[in-house]
Formats: structure tokens, sequence, C-alpha cells
């Protein structure tokens, strides 16, 4: 199916957003009257760069208050109207948006709105284009899409068809039973689908629809579902996205482009409609990469934690440390800033890593070389939107390229120290891809999305979602800072599961790691909030470990210092406990700041 | 009457939220528990910390899911509850804020309820502190503040009280009869009282509540009329500022402070508790002051609107520029970047100069030296949250000091050339002020404030709320940009007003002035939405005047190019109309990015 986007959805100038739209492999636009307007560019010179770029001009939008007015209003309406259909042909563009009105000046009368609907329709075919009418959710008598059909269709005119809105229609009820009646639009008669989706947001529903929709799966509207029945009518114009968004607004056009398309593809596979590589879910945490321009802090780091370097690469100065099922790289190769210890690639166990890597491509993840160097084993990569390179491994699996391979073995056994495997890595965001970046691991990698969570900083609210696979093995925590400065003060970590937290604290303590200190009064409410068993309590204020309790059950953690902007986090998860110990995530973060604060770090 | 702030209204530690908020002023401090409990103090220093900054500790909150519950759930209560009031004593805290249940286990049972909260005062009063129970607007089963009183005065309990809260009792009604109930709550019995605003919005009250309010007259609550309610009781505790809001989540806690204690200070005024020096509204705006490292460019554009340089100070680097009553102050006496020309000051003509500072200084406004050099004449001036220096002027008053004396008349005369004075003048705001700046023009200066507009720029949605006086002589365009960085994007301008536009652009032109071009879409556009006189668009196209109409009448304006930080406006205004040419924000910002996209300014 061809796939298009408005001008409204991405950021920057006119040419800004018709290069992004081209880039990210759109068929088309709809230009916004707006971006038009301020633009330098000619309608004729916006066509020849539509032309140049391969980028039809699928829809010209939004003409208002057209209709169901007085005679004379109507008169300046088809005045107005004349005007922007000849700016339509210099444009090339063949349909126009007419939004029901929402002008005090419009009567509740559907036989005037088809009549007036019906004369502009045969202005429009006398200047060759065509009428798409759509019902806003908020329009003063038309605010719903079977009653903006009913008009289009007493009119009976070919130049006059309705435009379905996934927004307009699902903002005003998620009952599906509302949707059947598309079924009674002829296909034909359909000029235009705009897709958006949304939060699921109890607020003004114009405010709502101005500022935060979003792109098909990444709010809670089952956009699938209306397209599924759209098509069912044998709908065959494009799939555009018309999402007006206030961080989009500033986001990178390139970045958001891209989002839109892979959301648009996503949506396709749910339907049917697009034959992409099946998803490939990820089995387990093969290794996370750390990089560094200075090993030693993160080798007396590892070592507390129980880590023995086990192997190092024969080509490149990379280290691997062991214990049980975890594996950390530490890269001393690539030049970073001083300050720049920093989480840099996730290795994913995967049943089919070329499979998935095909996926990744298909859903337009930069694919990373397969050889970085002559004598390495070709590895299948992609980078994530933040940077992160992810690899799909299969360690020690006979037949396939094994990463492990490359590693040449030290004479130094893994010595297990209570530490099972990698429980889950979080990664800070780039503020203005959030959204992106999880339906990125969801539609590329399988991973299902868990609820979003708001965790308390004492500089400001952070945001913070979970991405899985269906048995925990992985777990990848999103968050976002509090504003688009923010993504450097909040660091990455990695969380390591061992079935004694108390034992693997002590350990690390004695072996000289430093442990982030938690509060007294921290402990207070836990004494006042749980009746913990005697002495419990103090060995968790003893070590800093913190404690957390579902309907599941028991989640005990505690924290290492950050080096550069990585730490490390011990955990102790029952096996019922879904979360990731957010209600103690002030007190950890504040915590985190109060060492900055000391360190000048 | 005493102030107190809670500290989650502010950003920080608990030690940066306790300076900020004496700083500011307060009389006490509400204890947020999670600021508490993430504290390395323990409850003993903090109150000492307290008490040395003059604070007393006016209320510990909250406490939740408390009452009318299960019986065996109600002893973990009493038994987390017996927890909290010992560290209640620790700290100095008298009061407990218990809120109402939003607990599955809570049963709709008034009677349960006042028995349990009886109990639990009973447990309160042997520990020397008392509960003020307050409905929460989103409580399970007590949700008003009627609801909630009821139960407390059945509970007829010497340590229990109610706690009133503006939010949660105006998010659910704004009916001034809904408010009528207060009256019969004895004074003695309302233990506690909070103040938040928040803007009108519909939508979810928790997420209303958790993240927009504001401090009072920041919002759409009558805070006012509900304070009179409760003061008319015989309540004499503190008015108390309780404030979830990301924005101040994230902002600098000492301006936050202020902005809160100036809020409740106008607040006072505005029920006739607080004797502040009545508002001296300014007449006119008697100057604008820029600062520049090189006045060429300057004077090149001053020169070409028609200014002339009619005075220099007597001691320093600073050119009077005049034109009718319009005034520009070049200063060249500061160091600043290079490309720091900026907006750095405002005369404002003030029939009383000395009450209106008075006014100021007692709203919390920095008090500038009234004399910036020996001889100078002796001046009344403010710093505005923004830093702009805000000057009250009594330009030609015999008996008042008068600023134009410090200048020296050059020999030349103005020659007038159709500008007549400033129409507005446009200050960008830091992005977390942007509430305090328009309470600190409305509050301090007595101006009026105006309804807030999106303003859409290519690169992310602006917010513009102007502040005017009644006869519109003084005008002051506050802007926000889309995020916290981009304070430095966004120029400041000064308007011009002038009775021919045509004509002044023209001259403008003619002496060399480049004006903003504004692409030739804008004007096809304003063919098809207006029938222009004959000649009249093409002579707007021509200079890139753009325009605008409302209900009363219509606005035409151009820009000149930007110098540093600053740009300005030739505006002709109809007496009617009441905007800023709004309509027109996207082309010209979209103008302004692409003339500094070509000079790469």
């Amino acid at each position: 199916m061809r796939t298009s986007i408005a001008t409204v959805s991405l950021s920057g100038s006119l040419t800004e957003k018709l290069d992004a739209a081209a880039r990210a492999g759109f068929d088309g636009v709809e230009i916004f009257e707006n971006d038009l307007l301020a633009s330098p560019l000619t309608p004729e010179e916006i066509r020849a760069r539509c032309a140049d770029l391969g980028l039809t001009v699928d829809l010209f939008q939004p003409m208002r208050d057209i209709e169901a007015v007085p005679e004379d209003a109507f008169a300046r309406n088809l005045r107005r109207a004349r005007h922007k259909f000849e700016l339509m042909r210099r444009l090339g563009a063949g349909t126009v948006l007419v939004c029901s009105s929402v002008s005090p000046l419009a009567v509740d009368d559907d036989a005037l709105a088809a009549e007036q609907l019906s004369r502009l329709a045969d202005l429009a075919r006398d200047c060759g284009v065509r009428v798409a009418y759509e019902a806003l959710a908020w329009g003063r008598h038309v605010s719903t899409y079977d009653h903006a059909w009913r008009i289009v269709e007493s009119a009976g005119h070919p130049a006059l068809g309705t435009c379905l809105d996934s927004f307009h229609i699902l903002s005003r009820s998620s009952d599906p039973k509302d949707l059947e009646g598309i079924a009674d639009i002829p296909g034909e008669k359909i000029f235009f689908l705009q897709l958006a989706d949304a939060p699921l947001l109890a607020m003004d529903v114009l405010q709502w629809s101005r500022h935060y929709r979003c792109f098909p799966g990444q709010g809670g509207f089952d956009v699938a579902g209306l397209l599924r029945h759209v098509l069912a009518t044998g709908y065959d114009g494009p799939l555009s996205l018309e999402v007006f968004n206030d961080v989009f607004r500033q986001a990178e056009a390139g970045p958001t482009a891209v989002d839109a398309r892979r959301s648009l593809l996503v949506l396709q596979e749910t339907v049917g409609r697009a034959p992409l590589p099946a998803p490939v879910v990820p089995t387990g945490v093969a290794f996370a990469e750390l990089v560094t321009p200075d090993a030693e802090p993160l080798t007396a780091l590892l070592g507390a934690l129980g880590f023995t370097r086990t192997a190092r690469h024969r080509g490149k100065p990379v280290a691997l440390w062991e214990q049980g099922d975890a594996r950390i790289l530490v890269n001393t190769g690539p030049v970073v800033r001083r300050d720049g210890t920093r989480l840099a690639a996730i290795g994913l166990e995967s049943p089919d890593p070329a499979a998935a890597a095909q996926r990744a491509e298909a859903l337009l993840a930069p694919v990373l070389p397969r050889r970085r160097a002559p004598g390495d084993a070709p590895l299948d990569a992609v980078a994530a939107p933040d940077g992160t390179e992810l690899f799909f491994c299969a360690t020690g699996r006979p037949g396939l390229p094994d990463w492990r391979a490359d590693f040449e073995d030290t004479d130094r056994e893994p010595a297990p120290a209570g530490i099972r495997r990698i429980d889950h890595v979080a990664l800070t965001q780039p503020w203005h891809h959030f959204d992106e970046a999880v339906l990125f691991h969801r539609g590329v990698l399988g991973l299902h999305g868990k609820e979003s969570v708001d965790l308390a900083d004492p500089y400001g609210l952070l945001r913070s979602r979970a991405v899985t696979n269906a048995d925990g093995s992985v777990r990848i925590a999103l968050t976002v800072g509090a504003a688009p400065t923010d993504d450097t003060v909040h660091a990455q970590h990695i969380a390591l599961a061992t079935d004694d937290v108390i034992a693997s604290a002590r350990r690390f303590r004695d072996a000289g790691g430093a442990l982030l200190p938690v509060p007294a009064n921290y402990y207070d409410d836990l004494a006042a909030r749980f009746e913990l068993p005697d002495g419990e309590l103090e060995t968790y204020r003893d070590l800093g470990i913190l404690y957390d309790r579902d309907a599941h059950g028991v989640f005990l953690h505690c924290y290492t210092r950050t080096v550069g902007r990585v730490f490390f986090e011990l955990v102790q998860r029952d096996d019922g406990y879904r979360g990731y110990g957010a209600a103690n995530a002030p007190v950890r973060l504040a915590a985190q700041h109060a060492v900055r604060a000391l360190t000048g770090g």
C-alpha cells in the first residue's frame, strides 16, 4: 500500500519536511496549508521538489468552515475555494480535505450541507480536483464519520467523497461496534484515510488532538481495527499519517519520519498487508558492552562484583568479564571523553540472528557492518534509535557465527559469586524520541511494552517504560528525562540478578566496592510499612538494600557507585514480582544526586 | 498571616527546598514525606535546620488509605501511624495530613470512617500531634470537603480536624454556592489550609492535580473567593501552598519560592489581608534600552527607521534616539558577547515612581540601585524575573527625578517620520518561569493578563501572553519557547506604532533598511481570505506587510531584520484591534528562520 505523511507531523521548514519524508521512504505527502504559506517556494517549485524526491502530493489540507452556512457566507467560501483550487492545480494536489464546520454561522441542516458541498464539488470538478469531507470530533453539527458520510452520500456528487481520520473516530468511541458503519461506505467514496494514534487521556478532545497525537502503535487506540474495516471497503488510497504532537514539532525531522514510517509498516503487518520478515524474539542477554577510556575503574568494580576476566578479543582491546550467565565486555578501543564510560552495545541471544537482522532492516533500523575487522566472526547488528548497538547473537550454538569465537580465553576461570545473569539493562533515551524507542523495541525486536511509570527525580519527573520478552529473560527499561537537556544527567545501568542480594552485596563491599548509601529515613519508613523478620531491616540498612513488594512477590535491590554514565544494580527478584523497584526510584535518584554533589561528578 | 509551602512544590534536595523557602520569606513548610525519605538528614537534623532558617514545620504529609477499612487492615494502619507520629515528634511537626482513602479495601461507611479516624486521633493525641483529614477530589468514597467535615464532626475528637485544599474543592466545582458550606465549619476545626490554583483544563482530575497545579493567580480558580470563606470561619493557621507541577519540579528552587510567596502576597491583598502599597499602573513606555557591543548596526537600523540621535548620556556611553514619543536608548557600556545585542531595560511612565518601586519591593522584586553613578538622577528601578530592568519614570514632570536630565542634547532635532510611539515590547521568558513572569507583571505593575495563545514556530510551539494597562499605552508580550533550551533562539522585539505602515515601511526601505521578506504564498492566501482594495495586496507583498483582522479592526505589520537578539516591528493598529498579529506569527517565524539559515546567524 502507498504511504503518506502530513507535513504538519514533522518539524522544520517545508523543504526539510519533504526531504525527511522522502528519505524515510514515504510515497507521498499531505501539504498542510500553513507549511505552504510559510514557504518561500512557489507552489510550482514545491511540486517540482516533490517530484524530484519521488513524492506525490496526495492531499492539500485543510479547508475549514465551508458548509451549511447562509448564502452570502457560502458565496465568500466559494470565492476562497476558487483561489485554493487554483493553488492546488499549481501544486499538483488532486484532493482537498474539507473539515466539518465549527463556525458559529453553521446551521444544523444536513440538506443544506449536502447542497453546498455539492456546489463546492462542482467547482472542484471544474478545476480538476476532488473534495474529501471529514467529520471533526468537535465539529459544530457534524462530528461523526457516519454523519459526514450520510451528507456525502445524499449529495451524490462524483467529486465529493469522505475522509476518515482515526483520531476523530476513535477519540469519540472505543466501542468496536461503532466502527461497523464503515462497511456502509463504498471504498471508492473514501477519498482519503488519515491515521493517528493517541494515548488514552481523559481531556478536552481539541487539546488532545492538537498536542498529543502520536503514530499508530504509540498510543492506546485500536488503529489496526479501524484500518481493517476501511480496507474491507476496498479503499485503495494511501495510508497517511496526520499527527499533531508538541514533541515531534521540536524533534529532528529525519528520525521522526523514520519512526512514522516504521509505525505504518508495523500497522500494515498487523492487518496482514506488509510481508515483513516475522519477528524473532530474543531469548536472553548474551552480553552488555561498555566502552571506556580507562578500564581501571570498571576493572575494580567488576572484580568486586565477583566477575572474572575470562577472555580477551583477538584483535581489539576488549575484555570479557563473566559470572554465571552474566557477561560484560569492556572495550577501551573507541575514543571517548574522559567521563565517557557508557553502555554502547547489547548482545541479544537470538533464535535466528540473520532473520532478526532482516526484520530490523525491513523496519528501517540502521544495519551495522557484519564484520568489523578481517578475521572477526560475522555478526548481525543494528543500531537502536538511541545509538545503542544491538547484536543478534548465537552464543555457543554450532553452525552459527559466534561472537565468543573472536575471544581468546585467559587462564582465569569464572569464580561464581552469586550473580546469575543480567536481569535488565536501563537506557536513557533522547527526550524527543521516547515513543519511537518503545515502538522500535516492540516492532523490531518483538518485545512487549509494559506500563509507563513516572519517577520523581529531585530535579524533575522522569518517565520509564520497560520492554520485555515473555519469560522476562530479556528486559530493557527505557527512561527519559524531564527535559530535552537532561539526557546527560541520567545514567544507564546494568542490573545483575542474584539469588541472594545480601550475600552478593556483602561480598562486593568486602572486596572494596562502594554501595550507594541510602538514607536512614527510608528504613524507618520500611519499618512503618512492613513487618520484616528480625534483623532483616538492619541488614538492609547496613548495605543500602531497597525493598519493594507487589501482589506477586518481593524485590530487593542495591546500587554501586557510578562510573562515567554507568552504574550496576544487584537485584533479587521473586519470580512473580513484575516491576523494577519504581517505588524506590526517588530515593535512589536523590542518593545519586547527593553522591554527585559530594564528588563533584 | 503566616505563610507556608509544601516541599513538594519546589525542586531539589530537601535542604535546597528549605533554603529557598526561607530566603523567599516563608514562615513555615509542609514536609512532603518522600522528600524526607530521600534526605540523608535525620528528622532531628531537619528540625534543627528549619529552626536555624526560621521555619516552622507546619505539616507532615501525606498519610494515605487509613480509614473505613476492615479491622485487620486498620490495625496495620495504626501500626504505621505510630511510626509516623514518632517521626513527627522527632521532626517537630504538630499536624499530619490524612487524605481520604483511595484503597480498594475502603468501604462506604461514614460511621466506620469516623470511628477509625477517632481512634487514629487518640493515638495522635497521645503522641502530642493532631490529624487533619482532607477529601481528595478522587477519594474512593469521600471526595468533597463537606463530606470530610461531616465525618470529622461526627467523630468529635479534639485531635481531629479537617484540612481544606483549594485544588480538591475547586477542581470539582466552580459554583460559588458550593463554597457556602465552609461557613458551617468552626475555624478552630480547620486544622490546615492548602492553596493551589490550576489552569482550567478538561482532563482527568488526578493527572490535572499531579502535573498542572500552579500558584494562586496563575490559573483559573477563584482561590481568593475560597480563602474569603475560610477566613470568615476564624481560621488562623497558615496559608500554605501545595503545588504539584512538572515545570516547577525542574526549575531552580530559589526563583520558584519567590514566585510562590509573591502569589500569596497578591492573594492576601485580594482578600484584604496584606497591607501592600497600592499598585501604580504605568501610563506609557518612556523608553526601551538596548545594550550592544557595537552601536553601528543599531545606528543604521534606527536611522533608517527615521529615528534621530537627539541626546547622549552625560557620564556613560548611552545614546538616546527619538521619534515622536518613541525613545530608544543604545548603550554600548556593559561588556556583552559580540552577538549580544539585547533589550536590557524598559522605562515605564509612572504616576508615582517611588510608590511603584515600593510596591515592587514589597512583592519581592529585586530593587536596583537608585543611582548608578554620582551625578545621575536617582531613578527607581527593579528587575523583572527575566532580568529585564524596569525603570519607573517621570519624564519631563517637574519635581520628580527625570532620566532625561542625565542626557545632554545633541544638536540634532527629531525629524518625525511616521512613528508615534512604542506599541509594545516582546520579551522571551525563561522556560521554567513563564507563569511567574505573567504574575509578576500583573501583581507588581498592575497590568492585565490577556489570553494565552500558541504560536507555531517551524521548530516547536511557542506560547505567548500579553500584559497591558487599560488604555493599551503599555503592552508587553511575554513569550516562551517550546523547550527549556530555546530561550536563545527566539528574539526580543520592539514594535513601533505608526499611522501609516506603508509609508513608514517605504521610508525605511528607501533609507537602505532591509524588511523581513514574506513568502508570496502568504499573499495568495490573503487574496483568498479577504477582498482587499485594488493595489493594496501588491503593496503589502512588495513591502512584506502582514495583515490581520479581528471583530474590531485591522492590524498591519512588518519586520526589520534581527540585530543580535533584537528586531523591530512596524505596526499600524486600528483602535479596536485587540491582538498582536498572532495569526501571522508562523509565517513571520519561518521567515526569520529562513533568513538565519541564509546568513548563518
